[in-house]
């Protein structure tokens, strides 16, 4: 798994952001640069980069682009283009917790550091989102050892969505489990869901798992209750965009069929998230707030009409899971059972000990 | 709805059947017109003509044009040709069991005629198929009345692909029940799944809705779950292409999510199908037949490749559905409860003492 969706490129302050344009895929492999905070907060809105660890990834590069973008000025004066710089990127996208968990990070680094010399803070601002890109690597290593542990030899799995290198600067998350239980040896199918709208299962699961030499089968969002009853898959793995205090998870539209069906069947149901996706201050799944997108995803499929002129739509991006039908998140920190509410504490409990530097305030 | 998905033009002898193309729906309106048995063959085999009913209609048209081609020649002769048409039709898809109930129809015919003057024998094979055809309207018709009863003025109704004026000679089966409750003065709302691959759904559904004037809201397959999971419909109505003898059905791939998503929920699921969908023979819903569709199905929308090159996929054309999750079935004999097996043979029967010439043998 050489593939970098997200990666700084040159000297903090010559350098740029490139990332793999997400909306062309199969059809095309274009990289691309960012240089300005605009141009990141576009990319995320217009999905060329998507999948959440990416997205808090990518925000941390591109509050570091607004305050470059000052230069010759005081540090005070940085600190203002800090804090617009998030504010800016918070109103790219709603759901997914990750990117108000990264400009948290660079916020905060603002807020608590009492450095004058603006040279200084500089170094600093871009060594916290280059920390946060690391930091995002590694956390999906750890999530694909944890996960391994849960995928027999010659298992097939159930994947919605993307969840994989594209969605995070490492090895991904739901997918990081199937390449760490490969590299070990063993034989793993996945069966990808192709996602619509956006058909990120399609173009991107299907891609990249190709790309790896994974066998993997594509299949229409709707003949996933037919593998799930006739148990032709062992589990489900899929990501989240947000993890609530008590389980209940945001994901991409689909994933709440999904998650039914594998526990009206009795089919083990993962969730595959870092910790930096649980957001301690939403309570519950009622209260995470559910982007929906424009009608002409569901009217339109690269430009050609597939439905009548002036037809509404409903096309939430996400939907809500509720924790009962999850059997364990997989995290950096291991695997975590019901209880959940209980297990997500002492798993944040942990790697705060640990210094892991996980989500330490996620509010906003 | 004035709206006629088949209808024969022209005198037996000189006309010929005309059919809406379904597959360039919604972009353009195309009638074409088959006049020979192949042509037939090939418009059901490549989805031109969809939807289990109408496919029963086309099918017996198709015997007729295949007997029609043999002029001047004996009745014997003329028998030959019908069972070869039979069995030639036969092969065009295997899941509808309307295509066999019709094709037996047209068999039982000849089997059961002693007709010896050709000529007499020609006219009864054409009034034959005509029957099939005026049956199928006049079905729709009591179908969508029994099915306006379940629907209260206000209603939210979410279906599954097509079985409207498309899928029948008449007014539709599901859609029949909002088509009559419509006319009734009700105000009914229709979420319409999109239905991938095919996007009946999206192309159909919602083209034929919007036509007649009926308040449609289009929604990728995978936002269903939110929409039942809130409560935001009031009920499931999808059509049936063929059901079991104890009430398990076949229906459009993505019917059994929504059926199960439904009863976890506590939304009221209705199948409406005509008595000819019925199969006696058909024990449970394991023994029926499944059709695998072309992976380019799911790899292509309309020629756009959105998928890699040479993945594998996984894409049955049907799923079944187990009677468990059916509230009721709405069948031109009434609204059949559970227990289905019993009340599907007390209405089979009862259509029988009524001449209303129901599935007599749809053994093959």
């Amino acid at each position: 798994m050489n593939l970098r969706a997200v990666e700084w490129r040159g000297t903090p302050e010559a350098g740029g952001l490139r990332f793999l344009d997400q909306t062309l895929l199969p059809r095309r492999t274009l990289y691309r640069e960012c240089r300005t905070l605009r141009s990141v907060w576009r990319a995320i809105r217009t999905l060329q980069i998507r999948g959440a660890p990416v997205i808090g990834v990518a925000a941390a590069y591109g509050v570091w682009l607004g305050a470059r973008a000052r230069r010759n000025v005081s540090a005070a004066a940085l600190r203002h283009a800090v804090r617009r710089a998030v504010g800016a990127l918070a109103s790219a996208r709603p759901t997914a917790v990750n990117l108000f968990w990264a400009l948290d990070r660079m916020r905060d680094l603002v807020d608590r550091s009492h450095e004058r010399d603006p040279r200084a803070l500089r170094q600093a601002l871009f060594h916290e989102a280059d920390a946060i890109c690391a930091s995002d690597r590694e956390t999906c290593r750890r999530i694909g050892v944890h996960g391994a542990r849960l995928l027999r030899d010659g298992a097939a799995v159930l994947t919605h969505c993307n969840a994989g290198a594209l969605a995070t600067a490492g090895i991904g998350t739901a997918l990081a489990a199937v390449y760490v239980a490969t590299d070990q040896g063993k034989s793993v199918r996945v069966f990808a869901d192709e996602t619509r709208p956006v058909l990120q299962g399609a173009r991107l699961t299907a891609w990249e798992l190709a790309r790896a030499g994974i066998d993997v089968t594509l299949l229409p969002d709707v003949a996933a209750a037919t593998l799930l009853a006739q148990r032709k898959v062992d589990c489900v793995i899929v990501g989240a965009d947000r993890v609530a205090a008590n389980g209940d998870f945001a994901n991409k539209i689909g994933t709440l069929g999904v998650a039914t069906l594998a526990r009206v069947h009795g089919v083990p149901f993962y969730v595959a998230a870092p910790l930096s996706s649980f957001d301690p201050d939403t309570p519950d799944g009622r209260r995470i707030p559910i982007e929906e997108r424009d009608g002409r995803e569901v009217t339109e499929i690269r430009g050609v009409r597939i439905a009548p002129r002036g037809v509404k739509t409903f096309n939430p991006a996400f939907d809500v899971t509720p924790a009962a039908c999850v059997t364990a998140f997989v995290t950096e920190a291991g695997v975590l059972r019901p209880p959940f509410a209980r297990a997500i504490r002492a798993a944040r409990a942990r790697a705060r000990a640990q210094a892991l530097r996980p989500a330490v305030s996620a509010s906003r």
